[in-house]
């Protein structure tokens, strides 16, 4: 079985999207009050929104599950309120759900957070739960930067965090860190702020005695950990240099990464320099990347064909990436 | 000839630093004035901080000369106003004037520009005269970010920074994109600031037409380009899908990439992606990271030996990435 790790609802219902347009545009007047969704989006516009895309590709490039969440630019939790981003993370989340019951056999959900600039993530619990125990989701995606590319809220190693690892910790559900859309216009989004935020969260973890306090919180660093794997060597050298233990003893229980790299030699050494246990197949289709590279063929996000490829690793290996590393990082995942 | 781009004076006598300590505790006090350094740092001092320092791993590693500017993080423009910078920046800048007067054989200087948040880069243009046209420096290290990690200050495609480009192209000198410390709590420096920023500077540059506007104008990105060379196919597909040109066409006559990764796979991916021409030797020592690689035997930043093991090199290129690159970036080196 293959299993894609990291898929967004990009192609929802423009209704969605409108719905959220309209959220923005109201905060604008200050004396606005947020509402709850009501879209009247029919389950065959979901299905028209699958059926040639995520699922066209599932069937087109061999894979199973998709691991599915809201679309990561689209929370811009910089843009809303605490309940304006409530009430859209409750509609995101339902819009997942919805596509999930329509398709079971192919999508798992993960879940939105209601995070807000300035907001203790405390807030995000109640719409955790729900998701896990409602709506069987098995995750969630925790932004690190909810202030959209200014880092002026706490870093993931603060105690102002601590309440929702300590409830993912008791749901048994890990989070993908993953950073939304920039209003800093030193970051393109999926050019700069996602790389970005990777390599921040991944140099954030070294420094700190999270997973101290937390042995079983678990975390997926998306788009092959950043640049951390490219600067492995950086990475040791500093945390030696700090006086930290090694890498792997320090951080390979409880951080993993994904495989979105979109060309050979970048997966190639991804496997190389990260131990197999820690690499998650993901391909975050339909994502940032949707063209063909010109120079294999193939879509640039079709990362199955780079795993395929990969030297040197075995067949144990690729099916640790493909399959079993999921199921050991989502414990509730039951396909 | 083996030239090392990238080396900072991170060994200078401790004097200087507490020049800098006295003017940013000074500028707590609202009617400060800064004043000029008059440091009475002797020759011998000098000699005695690179003696045992770059000097010795220039002849350890066998290497013949280093780029030589002052400490990148020491320039912490976010820490002082306009005059206190721009002191601050001619005293480092002498320091290094001396220290490559001392050993012309060794080192040739790159100064540091007297940046400030909010300030205008137009008040760089003085002291960029001075020490290429009286130091007889080469280029110069360029801040990003001169807010230290909150990236409040225009991006590198803004017009705020076209005078000091113009500059630049006349007086036919590069600049290395190198942010300094960070202030915000998200950001180690050399593990996540150091990297995000070049990462960063990188997408500025393929999303805008600063090439357009300024055909000969030349930018080292440090640190192996950040994430660039290891999400690659993403920056390819990147801008394809916006149709831009092909990188090579869009950026490889006007932006160059450092060998300041610490492993050999780094290297060797580096080396695999980006066409040689477009790589400069350096290593950065003594700087970010001073252990010893305990899977190798050698210093994590003994880079000269990933690129002599790097796979797929032939001499010519090594020769290119070692001298013939850092010449024609560097066109006022005459050594």
């Amino acid at each position: 079985m293959i299993i894609d790790c990291h898929g967004h609802y990009t192609t929802a219902p423009s209704a969605l999207r409108d719905y959220r347009a309209a959220q923005v545009e109201g905060l604008k007047d200050p004396s606005y009050e947020p509402i709850p969704a009501d879209l009247g989006i029919s389950d065959d516009e979901i299905r028209e929104s699958l059926e040639g895309a995520q699922l066209k590709l599932q069937r087109e490039r061999g894979t199973d599950l998709t691991v599915f969440s809201p679309r990561a630019a689209g929370m811009a939790h910089q843009d809303g309120n605490e309940p304006a981003n409530r009430y859209w993370s409750e509609i995101c989340n339902d819009m997942v759900h919805r596509a999930v019951t329509l398709y079971p056999d192919n999508f798992v959900g993960v879940c939105q957070l209601p995070q807000a600039p300035g907001t203790p993530p405390d807030n995000c619990i109640p719409e955790l739960v729900r998701c896990i125990e409602e709506l069987d989701f098995i995750g969630c995606n925790l932004n690190p930067d909810p202030t959209g590319g200014y880092w002026t809220d706490p870093p993931l190693f603060d105690r102002w965090w601590y309440p929702l690892y300590e409830k993912m910790c008791e749901l048994d559900v890990p989070a993908m860190i993953h950073v939304s859309s920039s209003c800093n216009p030193h970051f393109h989004f999926t050019g700069a702020h996602y790389i970005n935020g990777d390599t921040a969260a991944f140099m954030q973890l070294l420094t700190s005695d999270l997973f101290a306090d937390f042995p079983t919180l678990k975390f997926i660093i998306p788009h092959g950990g950043g640049a951390a794997p490219f600067h492995w060597g950086r990475y040791r050298g500093l945390a030696q240099d700090m006086g930290r233990p090694p890498l792997d003893e320090l951080l390979l229980e409880n951080v993993f990464f994904d495989t979105c790299v979109y060309h050979q030699p970048g997966i190639d050494l991804l496997t190389k320099v990260i131990p197999a246990r820690n690499i998650l197949f993901a391909s975050e289709m339909v994502g940032a990347v949707r063209g063909i590279d010109p120079e294999t063929g193939f879509p640039f996000d079709d990362t199955k064909r780079y795993i395929d490829d990969a030297e040197g690793l075995g067949d144990a290996e690729r099916k640790m990436i493909f399959e079993d590393n999921v199921r050991r990082v989502f414990p509730r995942l039951r396909h």
